[in-house]
């Protein structure tokens, strides 16, 4: 019905009703009850793009002066969907007009109104409203939304007629639409005095052309000032610069300067694999502004608050239900950090220190520690003492970027430059999993471990069978790789005379390193030698003669950790990110330390935990000396912002799982494909000549291409595929859908060039 | 006349009307109008204590069964003071019941209500509203609400009296009475159908049941499961446990499980130093809201969004106005991290990675190096190459817990217990202030550079006194503080050969390490010593021989660093908590790094900056190699939440600055007061016998207090004061203004026995 008045009564007005219904009822309520009488399409997605159609259209229609788009009655009115008129306009991120009330309580709804539609992203450029010099809302809301930089339009002032309402109706037909032509003119054109719609046209084209200007510049501005993490600045120009304008489930909206235009950009790497249930998350936003409002952030030590004892709870698995518990069935306690490479610092704290603890008697006179050789240095840069405390890990593993994190890992182009660097350990050379023409092969590298050259040591007709560890067990090269750690520790310990404190494993998957799927079997088998080989790490040196007595493992209560602390850093693998609940569970076996990060806190803010078995945390709370404690901290331990969005987000996934998004997961891995990836694609790609492998698993997809080139990250064949892979995504449809599903999988390519 | 209405036709109900105007409009427009005639407060702060006294009032009342509190209008109605209904009520954080609406429109202005009340940190326990057969809003939010965990109640189904509205007035008076009576017992007790008011209040009682009893086990599951930073967890039982059961403004709200009952807590380390505009500040919420809704998170590597991009400009003081810039005139580069101690990590990377570059000709051959003594053993554990990079500071800094952090740092008991930890640095033993009998002596503790005897080197009459760097740079003082450097460094360098790379300050306050104020001069003096001195750090091998020949300072272009990068610690002393904008601005010299966390990001959630300038980063950015840069990151880079709730809280401190809330800071330090608290208090208290010495500068009063025993970190002297102190903060008034002024000065006693 509007539409055909305003057609009639205001003629410069082109006026079309996209969506229309008999009912004055909402959308949600009229489409349920035409039900399949519907003639279009209700959903979310459909509705969107038929908006977005609409709105080219007047972009490239002459006459069309200005766009504006009503929506159905109010911000968070049900579109025919039942979604909210704020969510399921959210992909558009359109320019906001606001239409205040002018009644009594206006001013509340008002300001509510706006506030739903900040936490969702928007802007709002200006309010209206008919002006009330009863009530004086438009004055009220005038100087609130002045402090929030918005300009309220009080349409239709006292000279226009009776405080901006269309006149009565008049008895005479055309009397009537004389006066209803004289208002509309008045409200359009205004009377040089008071406020009307040319000046909020005039306005929003202001507020525009600001926008643009802004992103125009945005690019060059961070070019010029922000110093990017592993970024090497003088090979990127200011318009390489990607200028992201929002962000919406699975994609990017990024701006292109030179053309002035949007493009919805894929997500690739799920901004470093921290995304896992999409961008701008309405309940995440609502969750963390709800701990915002509640606590803002209260300091940790001897302090209880819900979020953090809920979060700890729930990742323990003392909460029921809860699909997603890391920790059930062997971690008690839960320390809070920032990032994952703090909460690798203090899991790499929390395993030395328990071995110098037991071992501490291991510890070696200073004379004979002066016979002692040096270790192996392992660092490029700077030595290590004789008998430092190392650790165990893999080559290709990657733990962080702060001095302790990188120490647990080999030299590598992260470290080379670094003065403090030092590699703290011995990393093995992790048999590797490559798909190529739908095999799966199980390969080594050149090392001392398995011989001068590269080997094959078994191939597998699929990703699902090569991660049946539990089968593969029994196999001979369970028994070979066992022989190989086990031949190996003995050299390093015995021989090498080196002393560890810890393993530390990135289970099945190497990210940062370069996506490196390590067989799980071999992971497994290097655990078990370390627990069963307690006598190698704890030995000294009188006890060194007796050391080929044999293995004699200590006598462990249940739970105890044994042989060395085996550390898992789930922080990139676990969570869903490799389709099981934790990289652990491929293994087959626990930790007795385990950190995590990126998913945790939904993608949204920095939050990391680590979580101890109760056999580490009995190492520091074993005296009442405050230096025995684990003395360490960051001044936004678990902060409560972090906390709520982590249980939140662990709310969604655990909804996904009983709704079936997530339904490949559901299903045992022996008999299923185990990734979000069509295993058709996966094999045909594994067939490409140019591709020397892939991997699937999760949402993660690996493509191993054939260089003539150097390769590793020195490797510049990466970017001309990102450059086309660029260009193809920029095309692909914005999904407009704001329903989870739809927002699971971030697909993952290798990003921009960076881990 | 609400009041008049329930008492007359509802008898069980007792009714009573707090605050009544005679005009039905918003209560800011009614109290404005009455203007001097207003026999009543209007703030919020003595309406809010008259709500609390009269809530007092009911529970002391047996014959009350449920009290239930009446807000003004909507969720965001003006109170008379013009601030809105949640935000005034806030302090209060009483349990809510969301009167939804039935009326076309009234799903979306429902759950805009319900929006604006969790991002203030209320818990809604049920939603109210008329049954709406026609509009079916109940029907719509039934289901909502529920997915939230919240039970709707539509009041007064068909079978009471059409759809829950009262009877049509009747003309007979006693008819009118008897029909009105009968509507409003149907609606308290129900037909045993549909919802009525007993059932309401018997869920508020289930609800807060819950809510106590989850109170009641907070503190002992925290015990039980929470692993806490800085804690000897033997020495805390279940009753110590602090729980928060929210906070606002400088204050706890804390639960006490023996006597379940709420208590307000001062909040006296501003929760670890991150507070600066208050805990539950809506703006915040509204900031961090907004950033997840726009963008969630994006990954930083070559791309620009708005939040960080502005904030980077801010920071460096690229934006008008901005008074808040500590980047201001010296620095080029925003590097983000997650917290204090990885942008720390950040600046030694970035000042070791300058050195080893400018210096790099300096490295010895290999045969040189061998017969180089190693440098002195520094750590308690572990060893140290010999020609390890080094860093200069000051006995008593704290950077962090990550180890390259930690190494920083002379051995301590942070460091004792951690097998990684090698302190790699040498530490001036600085000259410290204290104030006792209203003077202020700067003295030294018996080290190498001061003599065996602590000394006093002079006493100043006031702080401020002390603090006039600009003054004292010509005095005898400053002459011999820059002889002993001198002698020291060249002592390091030239007799014990060490090798540094970097000078790390805290500038005037050395907060974990125990509140320690230097003496500003000294540390002046030690800058420009170190970059005076660049012949000294640039030492090799063969020009060793004319070492002595000169200071000759290499000519470096403007800005470019000289001796030794510098690298300020801001992170405790920055922003305003010192008063002063930047504790380097006491020192009158700028460094070429500088670090910022805690207060940077509102005190909400974890974000640091590293600040470098120009010459630092042209470092990393001299060639096109990867390996160049500076390859550090982590997954949550420049979040944008993060960056904006930065924006808006640097927004409030420059808003407090024009409107004179931070007044004792506006004046220039030579002729005032430079702290929040009263001069002659800190005087008093500075001639109390068990009082060693205080200091109070900024919002920070340090209290040093004489002790027989033993001091420091292992001293339990703290805790019976901190015991008697947390009685009192107890029993202090929680301030329920929501003034920004109010809530400005977290006061700061040293916490809650850690750092």
């Amino acid at each position: 019905m509007d539409s055909t008045h305003v057609s009639k009564f205001a003629p410069h007005v082109w006026s079309q009703t996209l969506v229309q219904f008999t009912e004055p009822i909402s959308p949600h309520l009229a489409a349920e009850q035409l039900g399949s009488k519907l003639d279009w399409q209700a959903e979310d997605a459909s509705l969107v793009r038929r908006i977005k159609d609409w709105m080219l259209l007047c972009e490239h229609e002459p006459r069309i002066n200005a766009a504006i788009l009503e929506s159905a009655g109010g911000v968070h009115s049900p579109s025919p969907s039942g979604s909210s008129q704020a969510d399921f306009l959210r992909p558009l991120r359109l320019p906001t007009i606001l239409i205040g009330s002018s009644v009594l309580g206006g001013i509340s709804t008002t300001r509510c109104s706006y506030e739903s539609l900040r936490m969702r992203g928007y802007d709002v450029d200006a309010v209206l409203l008919f002006p009330s010099p009863h009530y004086q809302n438009d004055k009220y809301l005038a100087q609130f939304f002045a402090d929030q930089g918005i300009r309220v339009f009080a349409l239709g002032g006292p000279n226009v007629n009776s405080w901006g309402m269309p006149p009565a109706r008049h008895t005479s037909t055309k009397q009537d639409a004389e006066q209803l032509q004289k208002y509309y003119l008045g409200m359009i054109h205004g009377n040089g005095r008071d406020d009307c719609m040319l000046d909020v046209v005039n306005h929003l084209r202001e507020c525009h052309a600001k926008r643009y200007a802004s992103l125009d510049t945005l690019g060059e501005r961070a070019h010029q000032h922000m110093w990017w993490p592993f970024t090497q600045h003088t090979r990127i120009a200011p318009d390489d610069v990607t200028v992201i304008d929002s962000a919406h489930g699975d994609f990017f909206q990024t701006y292109e300067p030179s053309s002035s235009t949007m493009k919805p950009v894929l997500d690739g790497s799920a901004s470093w694999w921290t995304q896992v249930i999409g961008h701008g998350h309405p309940r995440l936003a609502l969750a963390a502004a709800y701990a915002a409002g509640r606590y803002g952030h209260v300091l940790s030590p001897g302090i209880a608050h819900a979020p953090a004892v809920t979060l700890t709870e729930r990742l323990l698995g003392h909460h029921e239900p809860c699909r997603l518990a890391p920790g059930r069935g062997w971690a008690s306690r839960v320390f809070f950090s920032d990032d994952g490479s703090t909460g690798m610092e203090v899991a790499i704290k929390m395993a030395l220190q328990s071995s110098v603890r037991r071992y501490s008697a291991a510890v070696v006179s200073p004379t004979t520690e002066a016979r002692i050789k040096p270790g192996r240095q392992s660092a490029s840069l700077g030595g290590r003492t004789p008998r430092e405390w190392e650790i165990l890990g893999l080559q290709g593993s990657y733990h962080g970027d702060t001095i302790g994190a990188m120490d647990a890992c080999e030299p590598s182009v992260f470290s080379e430059h670094v003065a403090w660097y030092r590699g703290r350990g011995y990393w093995f050379s992790p048999p590797t999993l490559r798909m190529k023409c739908g095999k799966v092969y199980v390969e080594t590298s050149d090392s001392a471990e398995w011989g001068k050259e590269p080997q094959c040591l078994g191939v597998f007709s699929s990703i699902e069978e090569v991660l049946n560890v539990q089968k593969r067990l029994d196999t001979k090269l369970a028994a070979f790789y066992k022989r190989v750690v086990h031949e190996r520790l003995e050299n390093l310990v015995i021989v090498e005379r080196r002393r560890f404190g810890a393993l530390v494993l990135e289970p099945l998957v190497m990210g940062a390193g370069g996506m490196i799927f390590v067989d799980p079997l071999f992971q497994r088998c290097l655990v078990d030698v370390v627990r069963e080989r307690e006598d190698l790490f704890s030995l000294t040196d009188p006890p060194l003669r007796h050391a080929h007595m044999g293995r004699v493992t200590a006598a462990r209560s249940n739970g105890e950790w044994r042989g060395l602390p085996v550390i898992f850093d789930e922080v990139f693998t676990g969570l869903r990110r490799l389709g099981c609940k934790m990289g652990a569970d491929i293994l087959g076996t626990t930790p007795d330390i385990s950190c995590l990060a990126k998913i945790l806190s939904g993608g949204l803010v920095p939050m990391s935990v680590t979580l101890a078995s109760e056999s580490i945390y009995s190492t520091f709370a074993c005296s009442r000396e405050k230096t025995h404690a684990l003395l360490h901290g960051h001044s936004y331990t678990a902060h409560p912002v972090g906390c709520q969005v982590a249980i939140e987000t662990l709310d969604v996934l655990e909804e996904m799982d009983l709704n079936g998004s997530w339904t490949p997961y559901q299903k045992q891995w022996s008999s299923e494909h185990w990734s979000v990836w069509d295993k058709s694609f996966v094999n045909l790609l594994s067939h490409a000549d140019r591709v020397s492998g892939v991997m699937a698993l999760g949402t993660l997809l690996k493509i191993e291409l054939k260089t003539d080139s150097v390769s590793g990250y020195a490797s510049d064949a990466a970017n001309d595929l990102m450059l086309k892979l660029g260009k193809q995504t920029g095309i692909m449809e914005h999904d407009t859908t704001s329903s989870l599903s739809s927002h699971t999988f971030p697909l993952h390519l290798r990003s921009l060039g960076n881990p």
